[in-house]
C-alpha cells in the first residue's frame, strides 16, 4: 500500500498531533474552535483580525431559520431518532448550489476578475473610481456570457441584507477590506447603470468576498457555509428534542395532500 | 397550518433575528462561533469559563487523523467533486455509535448515576473518597446489567489519552470541575478494583462529563462532537483539494480485493 | 496492504464479474433487478416463489405518500438540485428506527421467540393452536421484559393494514408461509386475551416475517425497507423535478412560524 | 396551507393507493420491483419489452466491485452500526458527477443531438450513415465548445465495456433500440475519424441512451443509477456484516499515513 500523504493529524500510543502542534499540550485550551477551523483549512494560524473577520463570517451563515434544510433535518430526526449524525447530514445535503451556493459563486466570480485584472499588469486600484471600472469590466462579462452576476439580490431583504454593511465595517476595522471585498462593494455601485435597477449585496456574496480576502480557495467556501450551517442545525436539532414540530408539520403536509392519480392531473 | 414555535431564529424584510437578538447589530463581531453554537443549543449566552471548557471539547474532538470517516468523507468527493455537502455528509454519518458515542454513553452513564445519587436524597460528596464510593456504585450497576462502562479504555492510547488530563485541567481552572467530571475521575481511580485491570479514562467520556457539566443533555452530546468533526473534515476535504490521496488508495483497494466466487469462500 | 475479500463482484479488462457470474454473457437480460438484489445479499439465486415473495415485500413498502422522509428528499432537491444523490441520501436518512424500524424489529422479535423454541428440542408446532403457544410465551417475554411487541398496530390504519393479508396470501400461495410468518399471525389471534385490547398486524411486520422466511439475517432487513423506499423516493423526486411543492411547502412553514424568543416560551 | 399535488400515493384507513392503483388489491404479488419503479417515475405501467431493457440497465449499474462508494458505504457502517440507511446514504452521496455522471452526461448529450436534429424539421434518419452524420454533427459541437464526448472511454476496459454490445443487442430484441440508442453507436462508429483514437462506448453511456428511449428525461437518469447501485451496495454492507473487512482497512491505511506536518511539505 503505498503512502498516504497528509498535514493534518496523526497519532501514536501516547500522543495526538494537529498541524504539527501536540493536541494536548499545545492546543487544548489555548486555540478556540474556530481558529482551529481556519488552521485545518489554510494550514496556519489566523491573526487575531483575520479570526475576528472569520467568525463573523461562520455566524452570519450559521441560522436563517426554518430554511428547507432545518425542516429535513427536524423530519429525518423525527423518522432515526437514534441518529443525529443522520439528522445533520441530511440538514446539510440541502446546503448547495441554490441556497449556499452564493458564496461560492461570488467568490469565483471576484476571484476571477481580479486575476483577469492583474493579467493585464497594471497595479491594483487604489480608489473606488478605479475599482469601480474592473466592477464594470467584471459585470460586462457575465452578461455578455449570459450568466448573473453573483451576490446581487436576496428573496427576503430586498432593500439590503442587513448583514452586508456590518461585514465590511469589521473588515475594515481589521485593515482586511482586500481585493475582492472592495471589487463586491464596487459591484454594488456601478450594477444599477449596467442592469437597470438597484439590487442588494446579499450577506452570503459579502461573506464570500470576506473569506477570499483571507486568502481561501474557492473550492472550499462552501464548505466554512456548511460549517457554520452545523451549528445552526444543531440549535435546531436540540430544539426539536426539547419541543418538537416535525411530527405535527409532517401531519399537516399529510392533510394538505391533494392526491391526483396520474392522468388526472395533467402531467 | 398550525403555527411552529421556535427560538433559535427568524427574518424579515429588513432584520435577521437570532436567539431573540439582531444579529447583524448585536451578533456580528461581537460573538465567537463556537460561543454562538453553545448559545443556539443551551438558549443561554456562556461565560467566558464555560466558552473556554467548550472550546477544548470542541477541539479535542475535531480530528483524529485519516479516520475511516475522513477516508469516507475523501472517497465521496471523488466521485461526486460537484457535492462538497456530500462528502461532509458522508464523513459524518460515519459519526456514530462506536466512534462518537462514547461522549455520549459516557454522558449518558455520569448523568444516571448522579441522579442516582440524587434520589438517595444525601448531598453530593465534597471529598474524593465520597465521589469513589459513587463510582463504585455505578460501576456495579453497569456489571450488573452486563454493560461496559463507558470512558474506560482506547484502541491506541493504551497507557493513558493525553486530552483527558488537560481537559480535566482546564475544567478545574475554570471553576467547571463539577458532579460528571469529579465522578468521571473517581471511575479511573476505582475501577481496577472492581474490573481486575487498570484502563485509560479516554478523552471522549472526558469531553462528554465536561460537557454534562455545562449543563448540556445527553441527548445532543453526540451533536458537539459532530460539530467539532465538521471541521476536521473540512481540513481533510481541503487537503484533498490540494493532494488528493482518495483514488490511488481506491485503487491500492482494488488491487487488493480478494475475490471469491460464492460458494467458494465458505461464506 | 492485506488482501480484501469480497463475494460480490470484480472486474478487469475484459470482464466484469458479479456473484461468480459473468455480468455481460449470464446477466443482463436473463436476471431482473430485485432477483438479483436478492442474490446480493443472499449469495444465492432465489427461486421463483421466493421472488413473487420478495418483490411483493419490497412492492409493500416502496412508498406511502408524502411522508417526513419524502418531503426532506424534496426540501434538499430544492437547496442543491445538482445532486440528485443528496436528496435521495437526505430521503433515506429518515428511514430509522421509528418508521424502517418496524420491518426488524418484528424479524428480531420472531427470530428470537423461533430460536428460543427450538432450543427447547421439542418440534414446530404444526397447528395453529400450536403456534399460538408459541406466540403466548413470545408476548410475554415481550411484556416482562417491558417491550412492545413489534409488528402490532399502524397509527393510520387502526381496524387492519391493507397488506398484511394479501402479503400473508402470497406466501402462502408460494408455499413460504413459514415458522416466522406463522408466528406472527399467531401473535395476531392471541394478543387480544394477553394485551386486552385488538391491535392490526401490520404491513411493515407482516414484509418483516416474510422476509425471514426467505432466509434473511435480521440484521439486513432495514436494507430492504430502504432498497424499496429508494424507488418510492424516485418517484418524488422525479414529480418534484415535474411540478415542485418543496419551496410552496417551505414558504408555508415560514410564513407558520412562531418565532419565540429565548426566555419567552418557557423552554 | 396551499393544498400539496401529488400523483405518487395517498393512504386512509382502510386502504393504500399508489399510481391511482389500489396496493394491495392491484400490486402485490402482481406488479414487479423494478416494474414500480419504472412506473413511479414515468407514470406509466412499461411494456413486457421496456421492463425487460429496464431490469438490464438496472443489473448492469448495480455494482463493480469494491468501488470508493462501496468502501465508504462499509467504512460509515463500522463507525455507525446502528445505522444502515447512513451507511447506504454515505455510499450514495458518492454516486455523483464523476462516477454515476456519465448516464446522466450522455443521455444529456443524446438528447440534445436528437432534439437539435429534429429543428431541422428533417425526418429521422432510417440508415446508419444516416446517424453517422447526425453524429459526426454532435461530436464536432462538443468539440466546438470545448467538451469531452461522454460515454466514450473507460479507466479499466479500455478495449471495449462488455455490457455495451449485450445492452444494445437486448434493445434491438425487444424492438426498443431507438434514436438514441442509434446515435450513440453511430457515435461508436464515427468518433475515431474525429478524434483521432478510437475508443470504447463505455455501458454507463449505453444505460443512459436506453433509458432515453424508454422516453425518462435525462433530470432524473442518475437516479435510477443511484437506484441500481443501491442494491449493489445492500449487497456489500451485507457481505462487511457477515465478514468485515472496513475495519482492516482503516487500520492499513493508519498504517500507510505519511504524516507531513504543514510547512514540512511545500503544501
Amino acid at each position: 500500500m503505498t503512502g498516504y500523504p497528509t498535514s493534518i493529524g496523526s497519532s501514536d500510543e501516547s500522543s495526538i498531533h494537529l498541524l504539527g502542534q501536540d493536541l494536548a499540550q499545545d492546543l487544548l485550551g489555548q486555540v478556540g474552535f474556530a481558529e482551529l477551523a481556519f488552521w485545518l483549512v489554510a494550514l496556519r494560524r489566523p491573526t487575531p483580525a483575520e479570526l475576528r473577520v472569520f467568525e463573523a463570517v461562520l455566524v452570519a451563515l450559521a441560522d436563517h431559520g426554518l430554511t428547507p434544510s432545518a425542516i429535513a433535518a427536524r423530519l429525518t430526526l423525527t423518522g432515526a431518532p437514534e441518529s443525529v449524525q443522520g439528522a445533520l447530514a441530511a440538514g446539510l445535503l440541502g446546503g448547495g448550489s441554490r441556497y449556499l451556493g452564493v458564496t461560492e459563486d461570488a467568490g469565483r466570480f471576484l476571484t476571477a476578475a481580479v486575476a483577469a485584472y492583474d493579467r493585464t499588469g497594471a497595479d491594483r486600484p487604489t480608489t473606488e473610481d478605479g475599482w469601480d471600472e474592473v466592477a464594470r469590466a467584471a459585470i460586462r462579462g457575465q452578461r455578455a456570457g449570459g450568466r448573473y452576476v453573483p451576490g446581487l439580490g436576496h428573496p427576503e431583504h430586498k432593500l439590503g441584507d442587513p448583514r452586508t454593511p456590518v461585514l465590511m465595517r469589521i473588515a475594515v476595522e481589521e485593515g482586511l477590506f482586500g481585493p475582492h471585498l472592495q471589487l463586491f462593494a464596487a459591484v454594488g455601485r456601478v450594477h444599477p447603470e449596467l442592469l437597470g435597477r438597484r439590487l442588494p449585496l446579499n450577506g452570503a456574496g459579502a461573506c464570500g468576498a470576506a473569506l477570499c480576502d483571507l486568502g481561501f480557495p474557492v473550492g472550499i467556501l462552501r464548505g466554512f457555509a456548511l460549517l457554520a450551517r452545523t451549528a445552526g442545525l444543531l440549535g435546531h436539532l436540540a430544539e426539536e428534542l426539547r419541543r418538537p414540530i416535525a411530527q405535527a408539520l409532517s401531519d399537516d403536509v399529510r392533510r394538505a395532500t391533494d392526491y391526483q392519480p396520474p392522468g388526472t392531473s395533467g402531467v
